[in-house]
């Protein structure tokens, strides 16, 4: 068998990787893939002379590797879902593999662009498209391919857990945005990161591989980082917790939980420990048990690495199946799923406001866990002092919670926003 | 295709959970793995009445299901190196594709098994071999397969993980370990575990694979946890350290260190945080950098979930090749190995001690990296006054550290033996 000829798209930080990565290892990579792996052709929207390509043609056309004849597989590092899907598709019908970074054009189009390909026989790979270089798809894939997936929670957003990571170490929300761009962590417009987006995106594609279910995007609640406060850390802090940025996808009988928001998990927790840009995910599986993968979630050569994995894969004749399981589940809407919850209360400072806050929570079927009250931490509002509550309920759905946290808002004890946080025990299904 | 037929070895508890996984999710693992996957035949060396073997034929002789004609692979999950390795050294000479969870017996008998094998082109598969429901040998094989790898680092043996956490929880080595034997965790003669033989079996593995050399079980440096005392926990735990036993492979430009023994690391390293029986692997790759895989090390369906993931990569046609990186490395014997050390030298207690050790230690060119000494905890020995002092020192190799240990021992002010650890910062290569 002759190598395999990779055409690729993209010439940003990780294909720069790959070139690096298959050029310097070239030898290590074709004892893996029983063959060697040579980039043929390279096409960028712009051209990059400070990139070495080596003997490969350069083209400002990426579609232009669609019909190559000396291309075997097309790699799109582009980003984007413009072009990028375009390359994609076009590969796909042309019954070209694939292998892509794409976290966006797969939670958007991985349904029509897969269906595609299996009907055409075609392989399409995307280990790069979450958590770096944490070899996750494959292991939901391969290593856990014996299990049914009950949950999958991940950090899977370099940026939101970098800042949050810098907001516990006492930096506000706007000055840890900044060190984030500064070192070229977060972009200058941060939105899709600090929104939750990007982590949607890839909560997407971690279901639809866990659950054995359709790409979802549109249907995955989302919450970003941008209304965190230190108070809120601190508070977390002295109750036992973290707040970390997760996606959530959970298994219950009435449908799955697709969510991506800030929790509190314990600190004692694993998960309570991944800082700065590491990404972390956990699994659950049916015989494994809680599986933990972790590592740089971003980055030249880590992204490069799950790339060249792919294309190592494809080399050695792995066509990767996507399997179905049937009935395609329902996704929960977010009223309909269950967590447990942190609420930080603002309360007026006088006797028997938290009996009555307790009751009122009581008279939804809202159990407490713990409870914080900072006699020290008395504020003021038009001339009458007040505390925030802290409190850490047990598991409810959401809409109970939603209809407690109206009556709450309407005591007049009550003195302005209640902080509303879910939390992750990791304890049960 | 029809279903692959399943010839399973051994009843205990991996084997239940083996039937289990395949009969309780035969739908699932029959779509992922493109046919059905069915045990037809049971052997075990005694009868097992109490395990439903479905329509399985069952045999007292495990070794008819080599030449059995309604078995297509032999999984092999009785354990020990006898029948073990006859049986699967018969079913790799009869051309029989192997799945197997026996560490002892690939880490001694690996290489000529897999030499045969890879003649034959007969598949061998040993997931379940290290670290339970983790899939790392797949990760080192696919997800991985674009790095150099430079160091492995593993909490591979759960039972020793376990009475560390114990003893860090305050209990002594006797009674953690006799927790560790009342919930089953630590076999009667728990000398495999404890000296960490069982460590060095699943080390061993892991070099072979992220090394791409020889299993090397004989070279492995090993150290069990048996001479760990809760004085040095503590001691460990004020320096910012805590104790775990781990297997440690590390490429060098002078050849391939192999060892096992306890260790000293960082708290905020994740590692630090991995307990019970849990397992956990660190694996610093040139492109991926330091990914983590954690989960539980044993059990019955945590290490079935191993063994059906074998099976159904099996199932799906993927033969994986066993490759060898030339030339072959030398393995470092334990002289030559670098580390940081911990030292815990009681001296006596009077002027000028400390200021003593250091100018010796820096006579053999080994730095301080930090130091406590514990002015409340004085003993007495013969009548005079002594305290502990520990020190953690940079990198040096060992034999430097075993002349300085000399020399500091014929100190007057050194008044017993002095406990030596290694330290591993997890920063260097």
């Amino acid at each position: 068998m002759g190598p395999l000829r990779v055409g690729l798209a993209g010439m940003g930080t990780v294909g720069q990787g790959v070139l690096d990565i298959l050029e310097r290892q070239a030898a290590l990579v074709a004892r893996r893939a029983g063959r060697p792996i040579v980039v043929t052709r390279v096409a960028s929207r712009r051209r990059r002379d400070d990139v070495d390509i080596g003997a490969a043609t350069f083209s400002l056309n990426p579609l232009e590797l669609v019909a190559a004849d000396d291309v075997d597989v097309v790699v799109e590092l582009m980003g984007g879902t413009d072009t990028a899907l375009d390359l994609i598709a076009s590969a796909i019908a042309a019954g070209r593999p694939v292998v892509t970074a794409n976290k966006a054009v797969m939670a958007r189009h991985g349904n029509d662009l897969l269906a595609t390909a299996q009907a055409g026989g075609v392989p399409v790979l995307f280990e790069a498209s979450v958590a770096g270089a944490i070899p996750i798809i494959g292991s939901l894939r391969h290593g856990l391919a014996a299990n049914a997936v009950t949950s999958v929670a991940g950090i899977i957003n370099g940026t939101s857990n970098f800042i949050l990571s810098a907001m516990t170490a006492g930096a506000d929300f706007s000055a840890a945005l900044a060190e984030a761009q500064r070192l070229g962590y977060a972009e200058a417009d941060p939105t899709f990161d600090v929104e939750g987006i990007d982590a949607a995106h890839k909560l997407t594609i971690l279901a639809a591989l866990a659950f054995e279910m359709p790409f979802a995007f549109a249907a995955v609640h989302c919450e970003g980082i941008t209304r965190i406060t230190p108070e809120d850390l601190r508070s977390a802090a002295r109750l036992g917790y973290a707040i970390k940025h997760l996606g959530i996808a959970r298994q219950t009988p009435a449908g799955v939980e697709l969510r991506v928001h800030p929790t509190l998990i314990p600190k004692e927790h694993m998960m309570a420990h991944v800082n700065g840009v590491m990404n972390a995910v956990l699994v659950r599986g049916d015989a494994a048990g809680d599986t933990l993968y972790c590592g740089p979630g971003a980055g030249s050569l880590p992204t490069a690495s799950a790339v060249v994995a792919d294309l190592i894969e494809l080399a050695r004749g792995g066509v990767p199946v996507h399997t179905r399981s049937e009935p395609v589940p329902a996704v929960l809407p977010i009223a309909a799923c269950s967590s447990a919850y942190y609420l930080r209360i603002p309360s007026l400072d006088r006797p028997g406001v938290f009996a009555r806050l307790a009751t009122l929570l009581g008279e939804h079927a809202i159990s407490i866990a713990s409870v914080e009250q900072r006699g020290e931490e008395v504020h003021a509002v038009e001339g009458r002092a007040w505390v925030p509550v802290a409190i850490i309920t047990d598991r409810v759905q959401e809409h109970v919670m939603d209809a407690a946290l109206a009556a709450l808002a309407a005591l007049p004890d009550v003195v302005g926003a209640i902080v509303r946080m879910r939390v992750e025990e990791f304890t049960h299904d």
